[in-house]
């Protein structure tokens, strides 16, 4: 196993050393690991939180800051937090006008949550839960009922986070972050496998020429291994589900392709130009696009393309402000 | 080889293609070869081209936009530009004020972009190259007489971009921009090989409990190959070699933890707190910190510190607005 880290156990609070030292505007606890904006809790602010397994950066503490998240909580690598972590977050966030918890749809995850909702109300924070679950690869996975939620967790929580930023009610924050949701689908596609630091070997195993089609970002299993085959293949067969699920013709889209962590920066660019052109072909507009590692799966080479069939509204609070570690742009 | 490309031949073309649609802002001619501002040339604005070979992304296309580079040449991978490149994009960001060529110190681009400053030169443009020269792991290697130039390369096109977009004049920016350089120092480490499309072989081999301390950004060699370390000690050996060259006790300094290209962000995240902690046990001050890949591999995993003995005026330099897809903030 190479990989830049101490010791297996100590990854997560490690990396959340390095990300308070780097980003003095967050307030990182890293006993209760719990990241906070500097400035929470706002008053008459709707309050949003996010989390999840670690191993997913910049994705949740990445994305902590003006515009997009009030705070995140990070469990152990690709492991739930737990619930006193979260009502630590939403206590700490709670400025009146009550919390927004963002839930990528994993068992652990949205168990978690709830419970840490329930401890909420019990002080009288009012906790609104949003399920994401875009992605279209399987029904019912490793650690899943029902869609995995992946790559469009940026999406919810940048606009989402740009509507509670003017202002927005708990019940229009929601709203909105449901709409998100409802118009985003996503398909990854993983060209290595994946090795979980306290596990110590690959998660899977895949041959010297082949790759899954419709990975998790946990390296749960997806539709089908295949031979190796050119980016603008696996751009198609990624983009041919999320039709085939959400028809894409006629739609102005925001499109992200999200290198998983071990895929470089130019093989992204590669797989972004197949992305634009299949777009294109199909009848559908890129309206705004995002390349990059967004939503990353430790080390793991492959791809995630995630599809939101924008609104005017939508693409507006897309494009308000951020100021966040991961995102950044119009401040 | 279990790349996301087309094929071999075509990975700079298409990337070039992905960015072009991916940041309409950046005028991409894909024959040529160029990248260019949207709104280059600027009458009176001192120009700025870097380029290289490609392989390092975001360098240097993605650093082309408001407050850094007017224009980039991307090489084959791992290859130089031609100089025919290198002039068009000269001339087409010249605004009368003359040109500053930031070149990393490789033989063939140090050739390339002085043979194209002389073409530019016969068509009266001034121009003023800049060799950056920061990694102090060997004297001459595979491609370099002298020192290589990496990750100060960064340094050197934000903070000289800074300046020409202020308005300084060609002799300033090439005094600011060498300033930097020779303020800058740099020192990777490789935890895995790097397989170049066109050789469908990896560059060099290592064990599997073995890592290469001061790799170079093509997989040439560094200066030795010791078992795996700990993250702390892998930092250690690189602020070690940095120290010694250029004593950082008493500095303010910004400092890059830079991901090779197959490296995730959590392990970046980890090393930076290694440094962080190392740079105050030895007196030095960050002063500003950026973590992240900057200056890749392909698919290379392992780090590469880089350290800038800051003044008041590079850290305003630095600070300035920039608007470019891999580096943005301020505006």
């Amino acid at each position: 196993m190479r990989k830049l880290i101490n010791a297996p156990a100590d990854v997560v609070s490690d990396a959340l050393r390095g990300l308070a030292a780097a980003h003095p505007f967050l307030r990182v606890d890293p006993e209760q690991r719990v990241i906070v904006r500097g400035d929470a809790p706002r008053t008459g602010k709707v309050g949003l939180v996010s989390g999840g397994g670690s191993g997913h950066e910049p994705l949740h503490g990445g994305f902590v800051g003006y515009g997009m998240l009030d705070a995140a909580v990070p469990g152990e690598v690709f492991t739930s937090p737990v619930p006193d972590q979260i009502l630590a977050a939403t206590t700490a966030v709670h400025g009146g006008a009550g919390v927004l918890h963002i839930v990528k749809n994993y068992t652990g995850d949205v168990l978690n949550f709830r419970m840490a909702a329930e401890l909420a109300e019990d002080e009288d924070i009012e906790v609104v839960p949003v399920v994401v679950n875009d992605d279209v690869a399987v029904e019912d996975s490793t650690y899943t009922a029902g869609r995995r939620g992946t790559g469009a967790t940026v999406f919810v929580e940048k606009i989402a986070g740009a509507l509670a930023e003017e202002g927005g009610d708990l019940s229009a924050v929601a709203a909105v972050a449901r709409e998100v949701n409802e118009r985003s689908r996503s398909f990854g596609v993983a060209l290595t496998s994946v090795t979980v630091p306290a596990a110590g070997e690959p998660t899977f195993e895949l041959g010297a020429d082949e790759i899954e089609l419709g990975i998790g970002i946990h390296g749960e299993p997806g539709r089908e291994r295949v031979k190796t085959m050119p980016a603008a293949e696996i751009v198609d067969a990624a983009l041919t589900a999320i039709d085939a699920d959400m028809p894409l013709s006629g739609s102005e889209v925001l499109v992200m392709v999200n290198g998983m962590g071990g895929t470089p920066l130019i093989e992204q660019y590669i797989a972004y130009a197949a992305a634009a052109d299949w777009l294109a072909g199909h009848g559908a507009t890129v309206a705004r696009p995002l390349v990059g590692p967004y939503v990353t799966s430790l080390e793991m080479a492959g791809v995630m393309i995630s599809v939101c069939r924008l609104t005017p509204e939508l693409t507006r609070l897309w494009d308000a402000p951020v100021e966040t570690p991961g995102l950044r742009w119009g401040r």
